[in-house]
């Protein structure tokens, strides 16, 4: 069995692979090829440190590679007062201060555990590719300028993915801190080998792009309703950049998945499963029967991506159209197709530390 | 993190243990003190060699001691045609001709992955330790006789759990094949200490018994509704074993859990999650319509282990009750209790193999 490290993976992956086996594991979910289970989440409050464990998992399989991938985090969830605010976060508790998401590959075929590897670097792939992907089908085929919004590393895959399905003349990026945006424009500049200037107005960029990428650390929306026109196609790497209002603009809407949140099973709420709410929130509310349970979107029933991949929807009629693709939530099936090429690759190539299969394997009959 | 094997985990465990630590996680799960995720199916059929493969996952996690399990089957499945009937089996694929089945342990803690090992011997003996606990409950105080019907490995981690949870005087076993009674009656009286006599006649046994069990593989009928009288306690490792019309003659019934299925997730089968279904029978299937689904249990509400643990339902209110547990599905709770006591143990004795934790840890900020 083969184990990884994310260093590993940055180098073995590539975002032309992503977009490719992204593509043709949509397509495969299309003819009933694959099959996915969404994420569910489990939480463990522990009052006596405000403290919350959370463990995450979601899994898909493929019939081409015939492999499933499991992907698990195992997060402690902190709030920290900060003397002005409350801020929640990921606490990096394991040894080295370091956090735990994986990635377990098995063979379809067999049955074996292939490999297990870090989530790091491939859940900041997938992201972008399916948003990639999405755009692909769905953006204008002649456009001049990809215009985003954000300057982290989202917004970084975001610029490297979109770069390879479309041949843009420039990159307008804009973030609220010049110095932010200005070292993006220059180290993105570099990388896709397109213009990347930074722009100080976010409405700017929003009326000069073709394509326009929230990609940014907002908890409040970004993209308001007044800058979607004609032949615009947005996106988003969360529902609440675009917000409900600025969705019901466009002329097609297409979501990464239709399940736009986890199932949360949480320790004494016995066997309720709680879709609806905010189970972080809810956890530190006082009065847990104030907690209003989020309504159902009202874009809840627009086409997914596996439709518009398979040419079921079209993701596009004419150059006149606005469109947007919203990233609902991640789904199992990317880390399958992206987790199983780079498994592929790692054997080829002999990257990586082998131990011994065996050891996970049992003579006992199940 | 520290890998186990099989035989070390058979080493190390004890029944008394597994029946301890099953009574605190049901006692914390009707305290809000653990979570549990129910089992999820993930089924990929392979049309061209008449296979499936299916991909089975279970989570749960505790407050004491503070962990959270993971519990996985990676199987292989075929239908085999021996000329008069069509058998169905897993199929050992996995090299070696094995099995894959694992129970990934975590720190709610830290999130750092604690252990890897099989779960082959913990799912045998957690089975028959959760019926003890229910029968600690349920059976009468002052029993002479133990009835067990089947003699494979379920039926020997039965006898041996019962025995701790009751004084017997004696155990009596009927198996169709006289070879099989006759050897389990041998080396379970050498385990047990108890008197094992096997007989040729299930209805004598189930007439001389105070607790009676059904641990088979048959997949019809095993305890009929006359068998159950006053103050009679049963039990089984499947629902069919007893059938709704036994069940219904009972005074009392208990559940393992209300869900009685996984939830099935079939590539082929678009969105939908098939819970109802035995997705086997239902691929299988010429007609797919045809395959019809399954009714809900008259019993579907009855109280669960959990309530007669903590002590909100009673087990038993007077000796002429009968009483009856239901062992419906397993729970991912079981491999956090049991799996969390063979860590802890394993790491004070120092056995299995350690590899760097380091591996499935990351610094990329999820």
């Amino acid at each position: 069995m083969l184990i990884l490290n994310n260093d590993e993976i940055e180098e073995l992956l590539s975002m032309e692979t992503c977009l490719e086996v992204l593509n043709k594991a949509y397509q495969q979910l299309a003819d009933g090829h694959a099959v996915n289970r969404p994420r569910t989440d489990l939480y463990l409050p522990f009052p006596e440190t405000s403290g919350v464990y959370a463990f995450k998992s979601m899994e898909a399989g493929l019939f081409d590679p015939k492999v499933v991938a499991l992907r698990l985090n195992s997060d402690v969830i902190r709030w920290e007062d900060r003397g002005d605010r409350i801020v929640k976060d990921k606490i990096p508790k394991a040894p080295g201060g370091k956090w735990v998401g994986l990635v377990l590959l098995f063979s379809a075929e067999t049955g074996e555990p292939l490999a297990i590897f870090p989530d790091g670097v491939i859940q900041a792939y997938r992201v972008a590719a399916s948003s990639a992907v999405a755009a692909r089908y769905m953006a204008q085929e002649h456009v001049a300028c990809l215009g985003m919004l954000g300057s982290g590393w989202q917004a970084r895959a975001h610029v490297e993915a979109f770069c390879k399905v479309r041949s843009f003349e420039k990159v307008l990026v804009f973030s609220p801190t010049q110095a932010n945006r200005e070292s993006f424009a220059e180290e993105m500049a570099a990388k896709v080998d397109v213009p990347v200037e930074p722009c100080a107005d976010a409405a700017t960029v929003a009326r000069q792009s073709q394509v326009l990428v929230a990609a940014t650390n907002a908890i409040t929306r970004v993209i308001p309703p007044e800058w979607v026109r004609p032949g615009l196609h947005f996106t988003c790497v969360k529902p609440s950049e675009l917000g409900d209002e600025t969705v019901a603009r466009a002329d097609r809407v297409v979501l990464h998945t239709r399940k736009a949140a986890p199932e949360n099973y949480i320790a004494g709420m016995g066997d309720e499963r709680v879709v609806a709410h905010d189970p972080l929130e809810f956890l530190n509310a006082a009065d847990k029967d104030a907690v209003e349970r989020p309504k159902e979107p009202p874009w809840v029933d627009a086409p997914e991506l596996k439709d518009v991949v398979s040419g079921r929807v079209a993701g596009r009629t004419s150059p006149e159209e606005s469109t947007c693709f919203i990233n609902t939530i991640g789904l199992g099936l990317q880390f399958a197709a992206v987790g199983g090429a780079v498994y592929a690759d790692a054997k080829a190539k002999g990257v990586g530390r082998e131990i011994p299969t065996e050891w996970f394997l049992e003579s006992v009959h199940p």
